[in-house]
């Protein structure tokens, strides 16, 4: 944890999957596997579980003797309610000394059985939910180093995975980028960040500044984004974190299968060119010089054949590069920003 | 209190100001004795104070006599800090069952001695910043009933000032008009409010559908509005509550003496026509026959003979009225909605 005001998470992780057996609640383990293998030295499935996130089946006390410093809950429990086969485990687990990680509903400290094992062993418990207690007010001011959030035409559109695909083509291409995580699962991939949705209102552009500081000038944090401009339920979340991020760039992440807004279902989806304008209409407050450096649409409700045609109209209507990651990459995107002389050598401050 | 997520104050008030003489230190109560007149029964100063508000001195029993339900502390304490003569009168207060209400920073509740008198006497502790622990998602659905925001240039430019002014001028007029309140002295003014800035950001734009629940069709509810769009610090409060109050018309509160953003030092004002296009744009995604109606003007720093000529300037500039309410009212303001058939008995749905 560093001197900022974020959550920070110790790893090397163990991936804890219980009795869940179905990919679909396992989303959390297996992206965290899937972004970060670095970080994870095993899972935990009960006895005759078969779900396999692709690392090694591990007790608690293997994972104590192969330095793992944390358990994180990859799973969702079914029903939404812990049963006392978890608790059981997870008591054991933090009487060993590891941190409890987890971003489900209930808070790890209201089960008082585990927080006495973890105040004896002198292990934390984490709920990636709950934000700093302390956060300053943002201020505005221009910081070092380059910034590319990810904005939506609603929520639920892709944002965290185009922020972690974009992070990880800026680093093959030798980049310096982070990736910044402003929710639950993101910061259990990222090891660090803030759910800004929990925080206080007046809080929120200040909790986003605490999440990209001041940085070399080259470097580019890729910052999660959250909600959207369009979706009044959390708009002025999306706001916040657009003044609080300043970004030098923005990508909006566009699902063309939508009609209605996600929890709004009575307003229309907005266009992604008036997604664009209103973004960067609002991100010169704090970053005259912001860009929209491309779009990533989700294709995949697409019927076949449709997604060339309906990604290359974009893009010539748009005059940038149009994508879905999860099928070309952001490869594309990057030649933009080299194009602009954000990237490759030759950036300008 | 409705079945509405607000919180409500039960009138009539006392307010106390103990041991405070300036009047500058006792603008929360001067305020409420000066807007609603009508829920206060007298005021509480220590002996030798001879700060006065306008109302009856008492004391607590005979508040109690007079029918008095709460006690509202109507100053702030200089230094920041409440002693033991305050606490003192505080907790006979709760003992005779007067609910206490306060919208200082400390928390009445942090005081053991407050909190057993009242839970002796059934008497309610009310930190107006405190917002209801449970407040719904915002859905943007239409309700019936007009609606009318106060936006803002900056924090601090007399957003809760036009607000009263205007809900007065509006029932002047024999229109069906409620102020709402956002923050703590407007909630002690309104009787009932929710302080919008301390709601955790993803429920800000529910909390706004709250205040200003569905209503008959001529009906006005008058918004105190928080922050502003241009304000990085707090812009996104501002946008939850734009998109929460589905404005039909906004009033652009403006100050223009000042040349840099309040807690941003290092950005510039926004023009007042700025503004307006702003908030319009964003305000249409849940109403889009919104207007901007009028400004207001705080020209209290203005040479004489200046004030005349800014505020008709920027009235040909914007096509709307401009006024300063404190010096001229907001006549013209009504006139305006007159003429767009929004108020006067022939207003459309």
């Amino acid at each position: 944890m560093s001197d900022r005001t974020v959550i920070g998470l110790e790893a090397p992780y163990l991936i804890f999957i219980g009795d869940i057996d179905s990919k679909l609640y396992a989303k959390t383990g297996q992206s965290i596997v899937d972004w970060r293998p670095e970080l994870v030295k095993g899972q935990l499935a009960f006895g005759d579980n078969k779900l396999d996130l692709g690392v090694p089946q591990m007790s608690v006390s293997d994972a104590i003797a192969t330095g793992v410093k944390s358990l994180i809950i990859g799973v969702a429990p079914v029903g939404g309610k812990i049963g006392d086969a978890w608790i059981k485990v997870l008591v054991e687990a933090a009487s060993a000394g590891l941190n409890i990680v987890s971003g489900l509903h209930f808070r790890l400290t209201d089960f008082p059985e585990l927080r006495d094992a973890a105040s004896m062993s002198g292990a934390t418990l984490v709920d990636v939910r709950v934000p700093p207690k302390v956060l300053p007010i943002g201020n505005g001011k221009k910081r070092k180093g380059k910034r590319l959030l990810m904005v939506g035409t609603d929520c639920a559109v892709g944002k965290k995975y185009t922020a972690l695909a974009m992070t990880k083509c800026l680093s093959e291409r030798g980049e310096d980028a982070t990736f910044r995580a402003t929710g639950q699962t993101g910061i259990m991939i990222a090891g660090e960040g803030i759910p800004v949705d929990s925080v206080i209102a007046d809080f929120v552009s200040g909790a986003a500044e605490q999440l990209s500081p001041e940085n070399n000038e080259n470097h580019w944090d890729v910052i999660e984004g959250q909600g959207s401009l369009f979706n009044a339920s959390y708009a002025g979340v999306s706001l916040s974190l657009l003044h609080g991020s300043q970004p030098d760039g923005i990508i909006v992440c566009h699902d063309p299968s939508r009609d209605t807004v996600s929890s709004c279902p009575e307003a229309n989806m907005p266009t992604v060119a008036e997604c664009i304008e209103l973004n960067l209409s609002c991100a010169r407050l704090t970053n005259p010089q912001v860009r929209c450096l491309g779009v990533s649409v989700n294709t995949s409700a697409m019927r076949k054949g449709l997604r060339e045609a309906y990604l290359s109209d974009l893009s010539a209507e748009l005059g940038i590069p149009c994508v879905d990651p999860l099928v070309e990459g952001c490869g594309a995107i990057y030649e933009q920003m080299q194009v602009l002389g954000l990237v490759g050598g030759n950036s300008c401050a």
